[in-house]
């Protein structure tokens, strides 16, 4: 029971209203693998530059975090600046520096291509399936992706859509992707492009899911304070295929997870996503224990319970 | 067991992008008391002008809705005309023709003075304190109020508000009211001004209520056809102090709702207005049943339940 992710190892600069981060530790796949390795052992592919030493390999390291395919690039390491406006719910992007992350070809180890479960970050969707080409044949492919790819190659990723498994994205993307503003016509319209499953992510508003056997919602937990939402995403998709990869027992043909399973997933998901906000970078997620995990999950079932009439 | 519903009765008019409606019954008392209705009595008090004949007032008679408080004046009725931009997310009042309103002094039928619910619609503060005056020890008293009067009467507002045991309002009014971005600390500011239970409306992000005992959150019903989103609030309100109502049995002392109820009560309000948003109007609501309700309860049940791990 293992997942491969692929994605971005990234420098973040960050400012919120409550202060400021100097080239923190980010990256989808970094909160992705942290988040994850709470579950099963994670094996990660990314790119990083010269500049990206122990320090920061020490965030993935003693977690179950296999780094064989974490490549090292002459050049500098992938650059996010941004800048969250007062009420955290918008954000402008400073600077993007690409660095080595342009030339990034995802190489995925021979040992990792028997990786039961897959996360492909949000990368070229061309880049999405050279990858699913390396692996033998997952269980569940999971995968996340952006405006910039739904308006700049819509072909070829409606192609990577047909052989995923359970799409994550956020509500403007789906509406996008679907061309429906309808929230419930669009999941229909995405989830005839190939995903069993698609998460709908409504950041301070929770999640939305969608299966054949209807939908689901869960909010988002109520922290009176959200110091830095950067990675919540990304931590959200971690918790939940951490937690499907650890409740599949093992089996030889690949069902899809049922509803039960996916549920419990996505509230799994909201929970490592609500610590993540907590502090800038990792830092909240590299100090939590399994034990914070599931009283948090505790509450979220306190905070949506209501009993019939 | 009977609630007092104290608001407007309008003539609205209102364009979405499925269609127009031309002067149809609409304001606050008149979907509170519809959708209250299923529950317990209701007594209305509201005023309408001349313009306001047996074609309007059918759709309160035979629900329980005692009209004797709905005061006739010389005058034409409140009008409000509004356009919904395309998705349904923002809307622009045209037009706003106070008429008759603009002088609603309510006055509380004897019959009416032991109600033992109340419901103070979103009118002037100073007016909703009148309404308390005049009635004897009401058991729960729940209140509306919008961005104008927390503005213009701030001070009014908290007077109010010391009196009030249930405040429903939307995000937006939340903040401004407390001058907390937080919602978590919002709500626990507005709680200190008096209102043991704050309910914050979010529209398709659902709902959250805070009380002494914690927080409770409840989507919106995902629905793939929102046809007119006018009244939904109302509605709600109808449905959250019509099920608290039927819910609370005879009891000497008043004792504030237990969570349980109240959170019964949440979904119930959500399911109403989960109707409401359907059809124009009053329609979708007027040719409602119990069993459609309890139907759609159920489904709210399935749409948020979730197992522990």
């Amino acid at each position: 029971m293992s997942i491969l992710v692929v994605g971005s190892v990234a420098y973040d600069t960050v400012e919120t209203p409550f202060g400021r981060a100097e080239r923190v530790l980010g990256g989808s796949a970094s909160f992705f693998a942290v988040a994850a390795s709470f579950f099963v052992p994670v094996n990660l592919v990314g790119v990083v530059g010269r500049d990206f030493g122990e320090k920061q390999l020490a965030a993935f390291r003693g977690r179950g975090i296999d780094l064989e395919g974490l490549e090292r690039m002459d050049g500098e390491t992938f650059h996010w600046q941004g800048k969250y406006s007062y009420d955290l719910n918008s954000r402008e992007t400073v600077c993007t520096e690409l660095n080595v992350f342009e030339f990034f070809k995802p190489k995925i180890p021979v040992r990792y291509q028997q990786s039961e479960h897959v996360f492909l970050g949000n990368i070229d969707p061309v880049l999405q399936r050279e990858v699913l080409d390396q692996v033998e044949r997952p269980r569940l492919v999971a995968c996340d992706t952006m405006n910039f790819w739904i308006e700049g190659k819509p072909g070829e990723l409606k192609r990577t859509l047909e052989r995923v498994d359970v799409l994550l994205i956020n509500d403007a993307e789906a509406r996008q992707l679907s061309g429906e503003w309808n929230i419930v016509k669009a999941a229909r319209a995405i989830r005839a492009l190939g995903p069993r499953t698609l998460i709908v992510k409504k950041g301070e508003h929770g999640v939305l899911m969608f299966t054949e056997d209807g939908s689901f919602a869960a909010p988002a937990y109520p922290l009176e304070e959200v110091f830095d939402p950067t990675g919540a995403g990304d931590t959200f998709a971690g918790g939940f295929v951490g937690y499907l990869a650890s409740a599949l027992g093992p089996t030889e043909a690949p069902p899809h997870p049922d509803d039960v399973v996916l549920r419990r997933a996505v509230v799994m998901g909201s929970t490592l996503a609500s610590f993540c906000v907590e502090a800038f970078s990792l830092d909240r997620l590299l100090r939590l224990t399994r034990t914070e995990i599931d009283e948090r999950y505790r509450l979220f079932k306190r905070l949506t319970h209501f009993e019939s009439v």
